[in-house]
């Protein structure tokens, strides 16, 4: 029984109204097995760095029980590498850079101590990739998650669809589920989807919580107000690590569980935001992650 | 002890994706005080209307028991007339006629059988129009409420600011919110606001649902995932109306309450917008009103 997590580890140098970063860690990877590493402990993950991927960085993921046994170590060459500036409402950014190095040509291999692979997070990545994944272990997990974003959808639809077709739960934005669905109302966007393929829908709205669909049942997660938005990179990698490090720390696959695991997902999410990067999120402890769910379960409760 | 309603009834011209109206009823204070009268049956309006209001349509208001003795018709003079045009994605609207008409010197007469109010709705109206009515009631209500919107902070702000001292709870939307205080964040907006006089703010966000704010207690209502928004005319009137109706219902004022107040009027307010105009929110049963209350609970209930 272990969970696989399979995305970018990667350097990222972002700027916000904030302030700005040099090169540090990122990649939806880290984000999403740090997250997950606070309800489960055999996570597993396979990426690709290059040469210049510091080996202390490797060692704190392994101090948080992330097995980078899967990690490959490209010589001789650079690791992804993305740059971006958050506008002023932090709900848009541009890209600066993408240097796609090693990313380039990821062979994702899955070491043989991975096979026992019950949970699967396939972070965003080409949708060929993640398809290359599903096929190469040997046993399909008992739940699969998987996130992409818009630019797949620009570029390799087809790919995206065959992919999706193989899948549990998809984890997208509003304008992902749009644009993906040709229908605007997310009602209509979510039952389209889950002809697709996926069994449940996750449609992340940033500041506005997320919703899961499934068959006729609907959840609505609330978002927590924050004062600060420091830095929303990663939110939505370590929401997805979150939730399926919850789904495998209870086992059981069903709406209820996944209601509490978008809780808990959206709990990380909201530390991640805290600082730049993946610093918040190195570092919590289980009585902050406690005491930031009961925030949650204050903030949408009420007695009817 | 009794609920008063002061706003708008007038008539508009709708036009969505799904079709246009002629010249129908609308105006704040027919969908709240209608939204107010599926809780409570004392509700009384002030409002003005020319002499080509039609009759009928006060004997509709009548039926709901909705006390129309302080409806002012002015012989010879013609109903406050709004056109709009509603985008695709029904978020933003394009307004093509305001015709003040009666409402350009309104003056709110509080009829005397009116002076027992409890429970004040003060509906979208000039600031200076609203003051007015708080001035002329003898005896305090036990809750004011005031619904505004971004026209008034562009012309009359130090109006605004002076009415907003004298109530209890403002309901503005998140772009409002954000106006009147200067931040973006909506958490220290609120702050902010409630620096101003109100002890409660509500923060309408449409389809992402609404936010109540209290000294440090905040609470994430969500919005019913709809598969069809027909026609969102009044559903801000119609949130308030039922928001304000339930709190005269239950009759004590406390954060409690008003959680559930504001999930009342979020399904009436889900109402509204499934037909144009106030047409479906004249019609409603009760049974109607708790199953889809149900579905509010279904929607955001998680155990934890």
């Amino acid at each position: 029984m272990s969970l696989l997590v399979i995305g970018t580890v990667a350097f990222d140098a972002i700027e916000t109204p904030f302030g700005k970063t040099d090169k540090i860690v990122g990649g939806a990877a880290t984000y999403a097995s740090l997250a997950a590493s606070y309800f489960y402990d055999k996570v597993n993950i396979v990426a690709v760095v290059g040469d210049d991927f510091p080996e202390e960085e490797i060692a704190d993921l392994n101090k948080h029980k992330v097995n980078t046994e899967g990690l490959q170590v490209k010589a001789g060459e650079k690791s992804f590498f993305w740059s971006g500036k958050y506008h002023n409402d932090m709900n848009s950014r541009d890209t600066l850079v993408t240097d796609l190095n090693v990313l380039a040509d990821f062979d994702p291999i899955i070491p043989e101590s991975y096979q026992d692979c019950d949970f699967l997070m396939l972070g965003n990545l080409s949708p060929q990739v993640q398809q290359t994944v599903i096929e190469r272990l040997k046993n399909r997990p008992k739940l699969i998650v998987m996130d992409t974003m818009n630019f797949w959808m620009d570029i390799a639809m087809e790919e995206l669809l065959a992919t999706i077709k193989l899948i549990d739960v998809l984890t997208i934005n509003d304008a992902e589920a749009r644009q993906l669905s040709g229908e605007y109302s997310l009602v209509k966007a979510a039952r389209k989807i889950l002809t697709m393929g996926p069994k449940y829908l996750i449609i992340k709205k940033g500041e506005h919580g997320a919703l899961l669909f499934h068959e006729d049942h609907i959840f609505s997660a609330p978002a927590l107000p924050l004062a600060e938005v420091f830095d929303p990179t990663g939110a939505g990698d370590t929401f997805a690590g979150g939730f399926i490090g919850y789904m495998a720390k209870v086992g059981t696959v069903n709406f209820n569980n996944m209601k509490n695991a978008i809780i808990f997902g959206s709990a990380l999410a909201s530390f991640c935001v805290e600082k730049f990067g993946t610093e918040k999120i190195r570092d919590l402890s289980q009585d902050e992650i406690t005491a930031r769910v009961q925030e949650f379960v204050s903030l949408s409760k009420f007695e009817i």
